[in-house]
C-alpha cells in the first residue's frame, strides 16, 4: 500500500504477447496498485481492463474468478514459456475487488497481488483506477495513525484484536477529546478491512487536510463474535458481538484514548452485515449511540426507532448497481418522520468496497456536527 | 493470530488418510496455531512433524517447499478426493518457518495458512510448538499497542510506514516518557515482520507482566530503502537507510510520542541483514544510540567502537545451528576490551525467527537499565 516500486513495463512486448487481445483494449496496462512489491502482474489499464499473468508450466487449466461474462470467470491461455496469461473480457468496475486463481482444480492466490481479508479467506486484491480516486490516494497531508489494540474480554475468554483510528494531532492536541465512530466489515471479512482495502485511515487523514471533518477517532473490531456460515445467517444473534462492543470493547477504548464518552459522541456504522449488526444494536442501545449509517446494509423504518430526538443522523447507502431505490425511500420516510436522514448512492459500483470508500467519504462530514 | 477458531479433529480418520506415514509418527496432529479461520490444515504434532493437505484435483505434481531430506521439500501424494497430502520426513525445529507450495512448476500459497512477508513476498507460515513458547503466547495481561504511522520522508519522497509498540500503560501514565529501541527485520522481510511472526508486542506485554524489564517503546520500519537483490547485497549503501532512520523517523517519533529522546535512551538491533544496517548506522552514529544488537546479523571488534565510552550495551546473538563461537568469541573480546557485551546462542534453532524471538526476550531486560 505504501511502496511503489518503479516498473519498467515494455509496450512493446507486451503487444507481441498479447496478439490475441480485442482490438479496443487500449495497451496502456500497468502494474495493479496492490501488487506485492516488484511484481508486474495482475495489470491494469485506462479503461478498467485487468490482465492476469501466471507461472503454472505444467498445469492443464488456470482461470481467474474475476472476470465478466458469467460465473466462470477468466479463462487464462498458456505460453511457450510456461505462463498462462489472459484479459477480462470488458472493463472492470472501478476500485477495489477480492479474487483467487483456480490452478487444476484448486483454489490459490495469485502470487503477484497483496492478500485482503475476505470470503472467509485470505484473497487475493485488485485496484481498478478510479476517476475520483484521489479522496483515498496516499498524499503528503499530516497523517493520523492506526494502532492495534487488544482488549480484554471476558465473554469470549480471550484477548480480542481492534483497530483505533486516531486523526492527525491527537499525539500533540493533548488535552483534546474526541468523538468516535464504531465501524464495522462485512460478511466474511474482518476488522483488518476497513484501514486495508476500505483505506478509511487515508479517507479520514485527506478529509481533514482539507478541513472537511470535525475530526473523531474510528474504532474497528471483528463482528463475527459468534461462528455463522454464510446461508445460515438468520442464525446469527447479535447479542454475542453486542456485549463484545458494547461492554467490553467501548470501555477499553474510553478509558485508552482521550474519548468523549457520552451517546452525543458516538456513532456506529457497518458495510452489509456490519450494516445488520449496526442496526440491531444501535435500536438495542438508544442510549450509547446517536449517529446509525448502514452501508450496502439494510435501511430503518421511522417505527424502528422509539425515541427519534435521541437519533442526530441516519445515514443510509448503496451502490447504484445495488437497490438504490430502496435507499432512497427508506431515507425520504425517515425525513418526512422528523428525522435527519441522508441517502447517498454510489454511482456504477456494486456490493464492492469502491460504494463503501465513498460512503466513509460522504458521512465523515456529516457525523458529530 | 488471536482467533483460535474450534476445529474438530478426527484421529480416525487421520490415521486411515495417512496410513502410508512412518510408524514413528505421533498420530496427534493439530492444526497450525497460523492457519487462516476455520482451517484445518497444515497441521502439526507434538514431535515437530508438518502434514499438508491441498486441493487441486487436475495437478500433476505439488510439493511443498518445507521440510528435511534436501531442496526438495516434502513431496505430496494425491488421494482419490483430489486432495494432496504429506508429511515432512522428520520433525522440524522449534517455531516459526515460511514455506510455499510448487503446484505444476508455479510458486503458491498454501490457502490453508496465514501468510507473512519474507523472501520479498508474502509466504505462507507455519508454527511449530516450541517448549518454551509462553515467553511468546498472547497471554491474559495488559497489553501495548501497537501503531502504524505514515511518516514524512523527503529523502524517499512518500509517506513511508513504520511501526510503533508502546508498552500497557502508555495511554494512562499520560507523564511517563519511554526509552526507545529501534527494531530491524531481515532481508526480504518489511516492518511487518517483528509484531507478526516476531511476536516482539507479546513478548514485552507477557516481559512487562513478569516485571522483568523497564518499559520502553519499539519502533520498526521498513529497511530496505534502497532496492538490492540477493546475491547483490554488497551493492547496499547505508545511508539512504541511515536518513531515512536518524533523519526523519526518530524526530517524527520523538515529536509524536513521549520519548526520553537522548543517545542514553534510544537502542538500535536488527536480525540477519537488519543487523548489517545496525552496527553501520551505530558505528557512523555513535551520539544517537547507546545499545547495539545484533542478532544473527554479524558480530563487532572492539576496534570498530572509537569511542566505547558511549555504548552502554552490546549484544550479540544466533541460532546453536548457526556459527555460534564466532558470536561468543566476539563478545569475550569486546568484554576483554572493557565494554558490557553479551552473548547469547538460542539452542537447537537455525537463521528464523524463533531465534530471534528468544534474543529478543534475553534482550528486553537489559535494555536501559
Amino acid at each position: 500500500m505504501i511502496r511503489y516500486p518503479l516498473i519498467v513495463f515494455s509496450l512493446f512486448f507486451s503487444s507481441v504477447l498479447f496478439a490475441q487481445s480485442d482490438q479496443n483494449v487500449k495497451e496502456d496496462f500497468k502494474p495493479s496498485s496492490l501488487n506485492q512489491p516488484g511484481q508486474e502482474y495482475p495489470q491494469v489499464n485506462s479503461q478498467g481492463y485487468a490482465r492476469f499473468k501466471i507461472l503454472a508450466p505444467a498445469a492443464d487449466s488456470v482461470r481467474v474468478s474475476l472476470g465478466l461474462g458469467g460465473k466462470g470467470g477468466t479463462k487464462l491461455t498458456k505460453g511457450n514459456d510456461g505462463f498462462w496469461t489472459g484479459t477480462t473480457a470488458g472493463p472492470m468496475d472501478e476500485g477495489f475487488h477480492y479474487y483467487n486463481i483456480n490452478i487444476d482444480g484448486g483454489k490459490f492466490n495469485d502470487p503477484g497481488a497483496l492478500n485482503f481479508y475476505g470470503s472467509v479467506r485470505w484473497e487475493s486484491g485488485i485496484e481498478i483506477p478510479a476517476h475520483d480516486q484521489a479522496f483515498y490516494e496516499l498524499r503528503d497531508v499530516q497523517h493520523g495513525h492506526v494502532q492495534q489494540i487488544l482488549f480484554p474480554s471476558k465473554s469470549t475468554g480471550t484477548s480480542r484484536r481492534a483497530f483505533v483510528y486516531t486523526p492527525p494531532g491527537y499525539d500533540k492536541n493533548k488535552s483534546t477529546r474526541y468523538p468516535v465512530l464504531y465501524l464495522q466489515h462485512g460478511w466474511g471479512e474482518d476488522e483488518t478491512a476497513w484501514t486495508s482495502q476500505g483505506r478509511a485511515n487515508l479517507i479520514m487523514d485527506n478529509l481533514t487536510a482539507e478541513g472537511k471533518i470535525k475530526p473523531f477517532i474510528i474504532v474497528m473490531t471483528y463482528g463475527m463474535t459468534n461462528e455463522v456460515k454464510w446461508g445460515r445467517i438468520h442464525e446469527f444473534d447479535i447479542k454475542h458481538f453486542q456485549t463484545v462492543l458494547v461492554d467490553e470493547l467501548i470501555p477499553y477504548v474510553d478509558s485508552h484514548f482521550r474519548t468523549i464518552s457520552d451517546q452525543r459522541n458516538r456513532a456506529m456504522a457497518g458495510l452489509s452485515m456490519g450494516g445488520m449488526e449496526t442496526k440491531l444494536i444501535t435500536l438495542n442501545k438508544p442510549d450509547v449511540f446517536s449517529h446509525y449509517a448502514l452501508l450496502s446494509g439494510g435501511t430503518y423504518k421511522p417505527e424502528d426507532i422509539v425515541d427519534k430526538s435521541k437519533v442526530k443522523l441516519v445515514f443510509l447507502s448503496c451502490g447504484s448497481k445495488e437497490r438504490p431505490d430502496g435507499v432512497k425511500s427508506a431515507a425520504a420516510a425517515l425525513q418526512k418522520a422528523g428525522m435527519n436522514a441522508v441517502s447517498y448512492i454510489s454511482e456504477g459500483t456494486a456490493h464492492e468496497f469502491q460504494t463503501w470508500r465513498r460512503s466513509l467519504y460522504q458521512l465523515a462530514p456529516l457525523l458529530f456536527k
